[in-house]
């Protein structure tokens, strides 16, 4: 259940309270990614000094390395990762589908080999409901099919049709256990309006614990993606969460957050930190600016460009992470320019401290009616 | 200048103190290499987390990238990197000769091509003095040439006639300075007893502010690296700090104290890292484990090793460090299965940690006649 704490005058956002067995979480928020059980080049230490309140992990890749039994047997993932603090996994689904060679999908679930040594293992509903419950994680995703962006109406249909059959069954897997993690069902149908109205329909009949829009920023166009968020987003269960899978730029984000969305989770702080793209605020007339809502607005800075090469000003001196407010943007050039991992660790923290920062001021934005 | 504090009765160990524009260091002490102006994959605040007091960087990467010019307009190095404490650089010399394709050694200086681009440079002995000069560094190393261990009598010779022209010009190009950053000469010679003579007769003859022993752990045995130190070591001035270069294991480093070593830096620590190799004190009965003095013994292990996969034991329950004392075993060998390069960070921070503990057992050891 979501707590709702202030719905805005301005727009359809809404600001939240998530609990869950490890704590509440203000919402709208962001998930760093921790694919693998670790926020690539930073540590969850810093995660916490960052404010982070919640990260997502990777069913697919845990599963296949190191495997769950062994996380399970470590105490669960928070454990494991060594995180007091909220964790959602995903089903793994997405991942069958965009890195595994896929051998074919049943009733039953999708036959997939591996894709790091090729062995064959059948993802069923049950099954991702049972990894992500000996993961012991806070919020499980039930399985889903999610077809491209490019996809057809036929194909898309059939996509629907599967991922109701199996949200089912991760439904009756979840009500075998001992039911307190939270389980979040998926609503699939790509960019047809009226596939989206029988997916929400569907999956809402089955009253999950939270109700997250999958099938979108999977390459259709961002005026498609923008056009479903603003038609399928109210729709949805006002007193349950909403989230928004994968999902994106800072002003993607700021769009969804005005149709009512609750939770994020993106792949872009971190991995374009590792190509030395850097995400900062700024004002609205600096060049490059984009902008946000009320006066905020952002740039992005590559830090392998020749002009910071003799930028001795701080990375970002508002900072409040100490390594970014002492180190230069010369120096930042200069560990890019050379390879040093310190240069992936200072990108990813100035990025993930600009989207945390981002949600921060998109709730006091909602609060005060400016969002 | 060194401020002996203590000389060992059980060796020829000294206990010191040693005066740079950044500080006082106790010797003997460990110098972690941050090559190319970054210690790798941990920050500043790590390494003084740990309580390094002294780091070491490279003149020829450097010089190459970004460019002395570049550090010096940023405010020196300290500024440059972040680190308030002392910096040793070395001279440039060693790198020519490993890593670029030389083309000539002549009494000016040695030509050679960056590693980097092919492009031309000729590093003299003035020009490597200059260089760190404007990187401000608190101890600079004289430039010399390092023939390998396997190097024939002539050829040794031959780079300690050179050796000594060099040295002479760069304290004449620090003498037109402001002498305020110390100048260390380095001895060379090799294997060979009366040119390691020779050499210390000549560099101690320009009275340097310390004295380097280079040459050594250049591919030649052990034992003969041994009987060098044993050999050469007692015969240095006594009142000026002692340093070995590029050494060493841990065993290694012990030996060269009990002659008098006051110095040391070497890659191990953090190169080891970078393979999943873990220094750990040990008891002197556990299997693999290597004796070091009175009851201290120490071992390596392998991260990547599959016995690690569900040793959910802390990486070193006894550390000061956070992250190594949250972080099991477990995760940090899945760490390094899935190259995160939080492994490199964890195991990294371990190998320091465990290198600057040595040099403090090294130092109680002295103080309590131990060593």
């Amino acid at each position: 259940m979501l707590k709702t704490i202030k719905l805005s005058k301005k727009s359809k956002a809404r600001l939240g309270e998530l609990k869950t067995n490890h704590g509440k979480i203000q919402t709208p928020f962001f998930m760093p990614i921790a694919t693998k059980a670790a926020v690539k080049n930073v540590s969850t230490d810093e995660l916490e000094e960052l404010g982070a309140e919640i990260i997502l992990a990777n069913t697919y890749h845990l599963y296949l390395q190191p495997g769950e039994k062994i996380i399970k047997a470590h105490g669960g993932l928070h454990n494991f990762l060594n995180w007091p603090k909220p964790i959602l996994t995903d089903s793994g689904g997405y991942q069958v589908f965009s890195l595994s060679r896929i051998r074919k999908i049943k009733e039953e679930g999708v036959e997939f080999q591996s894709h790091l040594d090729g062995s064959k293992h059948l993802l069923s509903p049950e099954k991702s409901i049972t990894i992500q419950q000996d993961l012991g994680v806070d919020i499980m995703m039930a399985l889903d099919v999610c077809p491209p962006g490019e996809a057809e109406f036929e194909a898309v249909r059939e996509a629907c049709d599967i991922t109701f059959e199996w949200a089912k069954k991760c439904k009756e897997q979840w009500l075998k256990g001992k039911n307190e993690q939270q389980l979040f069902g998926i609503i699939q149908g790509g960019i047809f309006k009226n596939l989206r109205d029988q997916s929400l329909e569907q999956i809402a009949s089955l009253n999950f614990s939270g109700y997250a829009i999958g099938g979108l920023a999977v390459g259709e166009p961002r005026e498609k993606m923008y056009e479903i968020l603003e038609y399928i987003t109210p729709k949805m269960p006002e007193d349950k969460p909403r989230y928004l899978m994968g999902l994106g730029r800072p002003e993607e984000i700021i769009f969804a957050v005005k149709q009512g969305i609750d939770m994020f989770d993106c792949v872009i702080p971190t991995r374009e930190a590792r190509h030395g793209r850097l995400y900062q605020f700024c004002t609205q007339d600096e060049k490059g600016a984009i902008l946000l809502f009320d006066n905020f607005a952002y740039k992005t800075l590559a830090a392998t460009n020749e002009k910071y090469k003799e930028d001795f000003s701080p990375i970002n001196p508002d900072s409040k992470v100490k390594l970014l407010k002492n180190h230069s943007k010369a120096y930042l050039h200069h560990l890019f320019k050379t390879n040093e991992g310190l240069g992936l660790r200072l990108a990813t923290l100035n990025n993930l401290e600009f989207y945390l920062e981002l949600m921060r001021k998109i709730r006091e934005g909602i609060e005060n009616n400016k969002i």
